[in-house]
């Protein structure tokens, strides 16, 4: 099996509430977007966030988990220079992200900060001064 | 803030698990491999997957949810052919995956199936005959 990965799914209460923070929020574009059901936005080459009704999730993969606490996922936007860190928190913040924890010095060298999407999803914003071994982020 | 996802991080009970899942059983390698606290795995070209011990996730980020269901969270990996989503659920199986779904016709008309990696997180196994407007899967 090839060290691929295509999608990411989450499962989210309300398609046009995560359409009116990702699109009109943070002003991504949407390549499919089917009112009351999914919401897909390419997110990398050959990488896709897929925003699907909860209802439709469930019904293909099953019941998921309780929403009473953090999803067990984030998601991380790098960005090239500690300055972004604040400026996209700032932006999630006006879009009307619902947590959002401020820029934080790591003790791996780097800054993140987390904001949450409409169904309590964790992005982290990160500054990673040095390479991971041959990755090259962002 | 650009539409860039460069991290998915994944909360796990047991990082050895995982290793023995995705690095022994998949045969994927690992980029960064902390005994006991975290593995990073390349699965794109600017996009890495990490598998983090799940009490460094909650010090971090937060309590998360109950593990009494289906994380709200699948990740994808689409591939060329038909016949591959069943050779990768195969290889899924011979891995140890604990939940494997065979590969299903879908009213998109493609042909996916889901297996579980050891913390109960959904991989899906893709294959979609047509283009996703202009994004080229894989």
């Amino acid at each position: 099996m090839d060290q691929r990965l295509s999608f990411v799914t989450l499962a989210v209460d309300d398609v046009a509430r995560s359409r009116a923070f990702y699109v009109d929020g943070l002003g991504w574009t949407a390549t499919v977007d089917v009112p009351g059901e999914v919401l897909m936005i390419q997110v990398g080459a050959h990488v896709v966030l897929s925003l699907w009704d909860r209802a439709h999730f469930e019904a293909e993969v099953g019941g998921t988990t309780s929403r009473d606490g953090i999803p067990p996922v984030t998601l991380a936007h790098n960005v090239a220079a500690r300055d972004e860190v604040d400026s996209v928190l700032a932006t999630a913040r006006a879009a009307g992200a619902g947590t959002v924890t401020g820029g934080t010095d790591r003790e791996w060298g780097g800054y993140t900060g987390y904001f949450s999407d409409p169904d309590g999803f964790r992005w982290e914003i990160a500054w990673n001064p040095g390479p991971i071994e041959e990755i090259v982020l962002p």
